[in-house]
């Protein structure tokens, strides 16, 4: 019997969740409500090639090598160190007859669920390891829980990957931004920061200050014209991020993936407000300790990637605001 | 020239805030807004304390080795592999003329800014390793931004300070409960979930389940009065913490110092809910990646320990409810 959050294919340690395993089941036959899809493209999470980047100084076959050794040895895409993974593309291959998620053979979708919990087996690959989007051959898993969109017909599907990767910090600074509020961005010219700039606005703030770590950046992002200020400051040095920042905030809003981001963020934003932890080098104790440390009552979020209609919001974004979507093309190269 | 929030005491790095530094400066001449305390007593975090006890075997002479290596080292309490640290209490020495704190030599205090970046100095101690409160002679110093509380002539010092080391728990958590609310405790028949599950029905929770890890909690937990329902399970468990819980509750507080609570938290509580995570090993990207994984749209908070009022609020429960203050004078001795 097949359980909908995937513990059937938990190979160990025994009775935990798909994304605290050890190793997953990459068996290929589907179970009643069970999805296979072709895998064509993985689409790591940041923080975890960042890592893996640094740890082999830029070295790509070394960068591949531990990718394909962690996805044989786990079942799954999940950098130990960063314990963060991504998503991928591919095409539904077989639906269990007992399915929820409405998928078809030849659909072609993105899954919504962290790497980190998907069964997932690679055949062959010409990546180069020196990017994040891997192409490759193999297979993957969907559960009766998982989450995955159909790609959308208008949109390049690498651009549409990219942007579903990061469609849970959009949709959840949506619901955290009340009309009237500023708002800072911390890393505002990447994928989830210009959508967060975009949401933001979308949801009424009166203010928006985009934080960027250098000129280069800072001159995209005002070319983007999506924050009503850009500043450039250190995110690791809280000094300076307050500084730059200037009057606290009501929402800060953490894109940055790098360690170290979280004093910075609380010191920025003004008694009552909001800091939402979306990058997954947040270390939980310099926040609960920072904030405590520095007397700040300010309410912080761990950025959940899901919310209901996530996909669909950031990908009308990417459609609606142009500055979004030169931003996304200029890092794709598309 | 001193600073609100001691950038003038970091020696490593430069540039960053205490609780960040590697090494504090414990020099006892105190600024013209700081504080100088005459140090009697440190309460350990329990997640610091038990990763000490575990890592030695439950040696306690090891335990104390360590714990003074680290304050020697860092000239503050900061345990780097749980990143936490705990509180003091100690008696005001030395008070500079700008102050902002409000205290006067002689007053009895306990420290509600973490350990981690308090400047202190340990010059002589009886403590013997086995036990998170530590007897000791030395001085630690107070910022313009930190917090303390001056202990309470009704309340035996040693349970004011257990208390006034968790009462962020109680304050957040009553500021989260709605009236009519679903609530459950993980780990709570301990410090901060008892003091939860109190500040839950006072703010007018309908339901309460208090979750323990074993029989002899569980009889605690229901001698004390403080929970509707209470049952046992491994928080580490999510299948199991599901199972126990039932029905999803509006709002799960995680208090239980191990790590691995994260998703049996979030499987336990009803899309729309809050999961609040006290717990000092609670893993960001577990949570992030749990909740995105099992597509559960909770909003999950970090529990910052400061929050305005607290440490009245906290103590002002210990009195008003004898079944909270029954629990914590049994895990004293008192």
């Amino acid at each position: 019997m097949t359980s909908p959050v995937g513990l059937h294919r938990v190979l160990a340690p025994a009775g935990v969740l798909p994304q605290a395993a050890q190793r997953l089941d990459v068996r290929p036959e589907v179970g009643a409500d069970e999805v296979r899809i072709a895998v064509e493209r993985l689409n790591l999470d940041a923080a975890s090639f960042r890592q893996l980047w640094e740890k082999h100084g830029g070295d790509g076959a070394a960068v591949r090598a531990e990718v394909l050794e962690i996805v044989a040895r786990r079942g799954k895409m999940h950098n130990p160190v960063t314990g963060s993974g991504g998503m991928l593309i591919g095409t539904v291959d077989e639906v269990g007859p007992e399915s929820p998620l409405g998928l078809k053979p030849g659909d072609r979708v993105a899954t919504l669920v962290s790497l980190t919990l998907t069964p997932l087996h690679i055949s062959q690959t010409s990546w180069d390891g020196r990017g994040e989007q891997v192409p490759c051959v193999g297979h993957a898993i969907l559960f009766a829980r998982s989450v995955a969109a159909v790609l959308p017909d208008d949109l390049d599907p690498r651009l549409a990957l990219a942007v579903l990767d990061v469609c849970g910090a959009p949709a959840l600074t949506a619901r955290v931004v009340r009309a009237g509020a500023a708002v800072a961005v911390l890393g505002a010219a990447g994928k989830s920061g210009s959508l967060s700039l975009a949401a933001a606005r979308a949801a009424g703030a009166a203010r928006t200050t985009g934080v960027v770590r250098d000129e280069a950046e800072a001159a995209l992002l005002r070319g983007a014209g999506l924050a009503d200020r850009v500043v450039v400051a250190d995110a690791r040095d809280p000094v300076a991020v307050a500084a730059a920042v200037g009057e606290p905030v009501d929402v800060t809003v953490v894109c940055v993936d790098v360690p170290g981001c979280e004093h910075g963020a609380i010191l920025a934003t003004a008694a009552g407000g909001t800091v939402v932890f979306f990058s997954m080098a947040t270390s939980f104790a310099a926040a609960a300790l920072g904030a405590e440390g520095l007397a700040a009552d300010v309410t912080m979020l761990v950025g959940n990637g899901y919310v209901p209609g996530h996909a669909g919001y950031a990908l009308d974004l990417v459609r609606e605001v142009p500055g979004v979507r030169r931003l996304f093309a200029g890092r794709l190269g598309t």
